[in-house]
Formats: structure tokens, sequence, C-alpha cells
């Protein structure tokens, strides 16, 4: 016997915000790999990638049979696809973290040179922006959706002011080339940690009005 | 009158054929420019974007209204839910394709000092990858969308070389740094491209046979 819609779309929630919850601890094990110069924390991401990984490809089949058993229609039908949609970006967003955490091992290789303060108020920005859109999906929040996606532009500068100031320090000092260039890596893939949040807002926007914001007013904005 | 479910797959099918072709003309005029210095073709890529987001929005738009009014079932749903996937994936790829002509024009600003004769290798692999990929989801062939997987093998390891090479170059050439940087994120960009169509080829597996071969054999694999 197959349980209702509502039960089968409420176990779907609670299942996509226990790997929200992986997300962020990913994240904040990959950043306290380079903050602590901590290469345990690293393992622990790795560790928490095969978790999200078999979440994955489980919300995915909920969402299959969901569909194939309960036709949901309307705002029930949003929610499915965003779900499907949310649950890509959040597996993307701890492969990012995973990035991070190869990025710092390459890092700590050499003794740190590089200012670092930067990137990590760029962390703390990225941080809030995943619990704030977690936040938003949880309540139904449009407003918060809406304020995630200009936080993104925050980040956006921390990530050009960053390479730039790394750019201008390897002239400077090409024995840190290397080192300046995972710094440079770690900027970019927090920076799509972010945008996937964006992706995830705009998804939880969706699923409530119904109104696709994609593309609306930021051409060729990158993400 | 609603049309079947079959010219309304068939319809969209189409539609994300034609999204396909953008993206193999967005990474063949990006590329173009840095290949033939030329940064007219980089402007062709940004004119594509905008065509490829609307794409996006309305092949999302369409998928919703087939599980809407139409309820697939099995293969049919499969396809559809393989269908917004593949639709995200494409939108993203053509993003990369703006990331490489950004990191163009910046790469332009210099000139020329570092060999670029493995990134056009790459870039050959990577536009054989997109080709074979839409390849395999037109004719619904699972082998070719397998030789895509393997395919990424080689992709990953040109990305590897050539920044091994470029860090080498920077090092001893601390003026090239900067032109170095943006053929390291071209690369990076190329390799993203790569991921993208074996995300593809994965749904054109599931869509055909219902296996999820995802994160299947690679644990760690960072995509």
């Amino acid at each position: 016997m197959h349980r209702n819609l509502d039960t089968n779309l409420s176990h779907l929630h609670e299942h996509l915000l226990t790997m929200a919850g992986y997300v962020e601890q990913a994240l904040e094990c990959a950043t306290a790999g380079w903050r602590l110069r901590n290469t345990t924390k690293i393992r622990e991401v790795y560790a928490i990638e095969t978790k999200v990984n078999e979440s994955h490809i489980s919300v995915d089949a909920s969402c299959l049979q969901i569909l194939a058993l309960q036709h949901p229609l309307a705002a029930d039908l949003r929610l499915v696809v965003s779900i499907l949609k949310i649950n890509t970006d959040l597996e993307r967003m701890v492969d990012l973290a995973v990035n991070i955490g190869q990025n710092t091992e390459y890092y700590l290789k050499n003794e740190s040179e590089i200012e670092v303060e930067d990137l990590s108020e760029m962390t703390d920005e990225v941080r809030v922006m995943v619990r704030e859109v977690l936040d938003a999906f949880v309540k139904s929040d449009e407003g918060l959706a809406n304020k995630v996606l200009e936080r993104d532009d925050k980040v956006d500068s921390f990530k050009r002011k960053i390479w730039q100031d790394t750019t201008e320090y390897m002239k400077k000092n090409p024995s840190a080339i290397e080192q300046g260039l995972n710094v440079i890596l770690i900027a970019k893939n927090l920076e799509r940690i972010g945008d996937h949040a964006t992706n995830i807002a705009e998804d939880v926007i969706f699923s409530m009005s119904g109104e696709d914001i994609r593309h609306a007013g930021k051409p060729g904005k990158v993400k």
C-alpha cells in the first residue's frame, strides 16, 4: 500500500535536509582544513561525500517513484521537480568541498606565505548563504531566498579581490606560485558553492510561486 | 486539445537537440577565440548564451507541462526526468564556454608566450565528447554513452598535464603569470564541460536502462 502524497513529500523533504546538513559539515571541514592547517578535517570531507552520493541516488529514486505513482500537480509537482534540482545542487556542492579539500592539501605542502584573511571572510559569507538558503527551503521563505541571491554579489566581489591580490603576490614572489594557485582555486570553488546556493534559492522561489526567475536581469551572468 | 505524449516527447527531444547544437557552436567559438586570437568569435558566444538561457526555461516548462498533464510512466517518465537534467547540463556547458571566452579575453591582452598545443588537443577531445554524447542521446546508443565516460579520463589527464606544465612555466617566467592563470582556467573550464558530457552520458544510460550508474566505481571522483 502506498503512503499518501503528503507523507511521501514530507519524507523527501527530511531526506533532503539531512543531505543539506552534510553539505554544511563538508564545507566546515574543508575550510577548517586550511584555516587550522589540519589534514584530519579534510579526510572527513571525503567520508561525507560518500554519504551524500548515496543520498543523491536515493532522493532521485524517491522523486521518480512519487511522479510515477502519485501524479502530483501544481505546487506539489513544482516541489518534486525543485527537489530533483536541489538534490543535484547539493551533490555538486559537496564535490566542490572535496575540491577545496584537495586544494588545501596542496596549499599545506608549502609554509603559509599568502594572506588568507579575505578567503576566511569569503568562506563565512558562503556559509551564511548555504545556511540561509536551507532555512528558506525549510520555512518556504521567499524573502530569505531573495536575500541569498543578493548575497551572491558580495561573494563574487570577494573572489575578484582574492584573484587580483593573489596574482599580484605571485608576480612578486614566484616561489609562492603553486600556493597562490591553490588559493585562487579555493576562492573559485567557494564562489561556485555560492552559485549553487543561488540555484537553490531560485528553485525555492519557483517551487513556491511558480515564477521562473532564472536568467532574469543578469544577462551573461556566469555560473 | 493536448497533443499526445509521443508527439510532445518528440518535440521536446528536438528542442533539446537545437540547444545542444548551440552548445557545440559556443564551444567552437570560445575555443576559436584563443586558437585564432579572434575576439569577434568570443562575442558570438555571449549571443549564443542568451538563446540557450531562453531554451533552458522553455524546456523546463515543457517538461513540467508533460508531467502535469500526461503522467508519463516507466521509460517515458525516465526520459522526461533525464531531459530536465540534460537541460541543466547544457545550460551550464554554455556558461563554461562563456567563462572560456572571458579567460581568452584576458589571455589575449598579453602576447602569446605559453605553449597551447595541449590545450588544443584537450579541446578536440572535449568537442568529441560533446558530439558523441549528443549522438548517444539521439540514437539512444548506450554503448556510445559508455565510450563518452571512458573518454573523460583522457580529458582529466590533459588538464593535469596542462596545469603542471603551465605552473612550471610561470615559475620560470613570472611575467607570464596572468596569462598562465588564464590557460589553467581554460583547461579547468574545458574539463568541466567534459564532466557535464559525462553527466549527460549517465542520464542517457539511466533513461534507457533505468540503471543509475552515478557514483559507481569512482569513489571520490570530483565533478
